[in-house]
């Protein structure tokens, strides 16, 4: 509301051209604040280690970069809108390898992860419709919501238990006569938590008893540790009109700038409409459709190799963090994210301090304050989201400056 | 409204959980119908020659595809949302070098001039406002205004001028309070026309008395025929605030499956607001990115190339449509459509007929039906737009088949 007033407010004092709304609404990065001042500490010498962003820094698999190098295409033609025929049918075998019920006719190409949610909520909830998502969750959710008019409704997930789904009544109250679609993502970012079958079961009644639509954020399904293995909605039974599955190569091959996810449902209306979206944009990117196809050739051994990686660097994380006095930190089993919770009253304030006034050995550290994650006004003020996606070495010594640093501002501040 | 009715029906007859009003709302492409007539005549055995996309037969630069061969990244990372910097940098040093007043941070690069379209129109225009677009308009247009949830309010250009811009004050009469936007397209799609710098000027005077924004997608810019010189909207004095420029590389390069194109503004709220949208889905293509900023290197001896062959192509192009008796088709000078009136009631009709029922030597042409680019009902019902993308042998044979054609069909339908 007060955002509206802004904008009337803007409308009345200006002679320019208005902005939209969505323009208002539409929400900044969470860690937007933070980057000047990131910055200034890059540029005043010191090393800052980026715990605040998903970028990993594992190499893309040498089939998929190949793929570019060998490009035989004179012309650079534009793919089918729903993407290379071929590479839909090579993604729906390697989804039947892994177990999880696809077929190429249910797969559109979209110009990543993000543009798949968008074709998604656009193609089924009407503006002034609501989603439910349990909180902390993407941030970037935000933004897709105000681009297609709807209003996001947190259920709130709490750190002691690990940010579970939380109680299914606490989510069934939520459900209004514009609830159209519930939104998870699975494993989670920020949290890092893998729903068990048992919570996607129960999820899945609900979505049965009120005739939602559950979109699924599959991006990190790679990434399960200690053994938990991913249970896909879309095997879910009984409804596989409501499931919408997001997908993307970002993450999985380390291809994050490829700009190549997919969307995924059993419903054939939705994806008829959500084509005519991908036809108006015209095509997913064609170089990078052929990267990702090949990428698709990956042998096991990388995402072994990547596992046990990120497993050595998780427990490096977590364990440092749970060492420092005050802090507590679940342990996640997926993804490559942690959210931490910090012996401070303010962790974005803490995460500016890092940047702007503190340094140990000249080094500092940027999070990402994890209120960003939160719809709630005031939820999640003393948590931080981490990410995991440095050389342990790296970590080992971003772990010593949050301690030193806490005690340091612990002490300034109280 | 009738899709409203349509929408609301299936609601109450439906037990699935419902699609949005986008969905029903949103257009499909103007040749859907017709792509399966083609794909069965291709499997009888007949050739069709497609004059119906604007994907041209050019190779793509060599330095592009060099800079994709050459590409030494270890991990296919994000770039900046905004694009990389480097790349802003040499593109707005282009737009210089051609007289342009563009500037680096003026510069968004997007995921192909679509994305910077409905990025612009969500960033100014609120549901429900309108969007004025002289008509036959690039179809897609259509689309992404569902997207943003305007309405597009045509304005009538014909064919006995070739197009041009219609009167300023039919445009005039069309705005309303809720009139929030012009949107061009220069040099045309689909009709080839390239505005004078007059009838821009014309366009300004009322963007600047209503106080509108002018969106002017400018990516045919480099096909300008018989010494016709473009003038940007970017130049445009007085109206810096209120013109936003589409550009891609999809054409001017050929390479439409590199999805990349450009929003540009002098307007610094709105480029911060468009950021926010460019953020929300992280960047656009890493790959296709550095190989556009290669394609800035590309000689100018391609560009004469590709011109004399457009030249050649439009002057056999409508030189042999205006021959056949009752064909009219004006002789644009820019971009590598026409729009031609065929002696018939009913183009859509016509084209049908072409691909399912008639053969000359055992070929045939598809072409796309122009009432697909009016919005206006009953809009260029017996005209048709023609790219003239082959090469000139298949353009005759292709216009050897619509002459036969029309013969035989006329005969028939008479």
């Amino acid at each position: 509301m007060t955002k509206k007033i802004v904008y009337f407010w803007i409308q009345i004092t200006t002679a320019m051209p208005l902005l939209s709304l969505k323009a208002i609404e539409m929400p900044a990065s969470p860690i937007r604040k933070l980057v000047p001042y990131a910055e200034a500490a890059k540029k005043s010498g010191k090393t800052v280690y980026h715990l605040n962003i998903g970028q990993p820094d594992i190499d893309t698999p040498q089939t998929a970069l190949d793929a570019i190098h060998n490009l035989d295409h004179r012309v650079l033609e534009y793919s089918h809108s729903a993407g290379f025929e071929s590479y839909r049918i090579a993604l729906a075998k390697n989804y039947q390898v892994e177990g999880i019920n696809v077929n190429a006719e249910d797969i559109i190409v979209t110009t990543g992860g993000s543009e798949a949610l968008i074709f998604g909520l656009m193609s089924t909830c009407n503006p002034g419709d609501e989603v439910i998502i349990p909180e902390p969750f993407y941030a970037n959710y935000n933004g897709f919501a105000v681009m297609a008019g709807l209003k996001v409704v947190p259920v709130t997930a709490h750190i002691e238990n690990g940010f579970a789904l939380p109680p299914i009544d606490a989510i069934e109250k939520k459900i209004t006569q514009k609830t159209k679609a519930i939104i998870i993502c699975n494993p989670g970012n920020p949290t890092g938590y893998l729903y068990t079958q048992e919570e996607l079961e129960q999820l899945k009644e609900i979505v049965q008893k009120h005739d939602l639509y559950l979109f699924a954020d599959e991006v990190y399904r790679e990434f399960c540790y200690d053994g938990a293995k991913p249970f896909s909605t879309m095997n879910l039974q009984g409804i596989e009109q409501n499931v919408v599955m997001i997908d993307s190569v970002s993450k999985r091959y380390s291809m994050c700038g490829a700009r190549i996810g997919a969307l995924i449902s059993k419903n054939k209306d939705l994806m008829q409409a959500a084509l005519k979206f991908g036809q108006a944009r015209l095509s997913p990117p064609t170089v990078e459709q052929i990267a990702a196809e090949a990428a698709l050739q990956t042998p096991k051994r990388y995402f072994d190799e990547v596992v046990a990686e990120y497993v050595l660097r998780r427990n490096i994380m977590v364990e440092g963090l749970n060492n420092i006095p005050g802090v507590f930190c679940p342990k996640p089993n997926g993804a490559f994210y942690c959210v931490a919770k910090l012996p401070v009253e303010n962790a974005a304030h803490f995460c500016q301090w890092l940047l702007e006034e503190f340094s140990f050995e000249n080094q500092t550290v940027m999070m990402a304050p994890a209120d960003g994650f939160y719809a709630t006004q005031g939820a999640g003020l003393n948590e931080v989201r981490i990410a995991y996606v440095l050389k342990k070495e790296h970590l080992k010594a971003a772990i010593k400056c949050i301690a030193v640093a806490l005690e340091e501002y612990i002490g300034t501040t109280n």
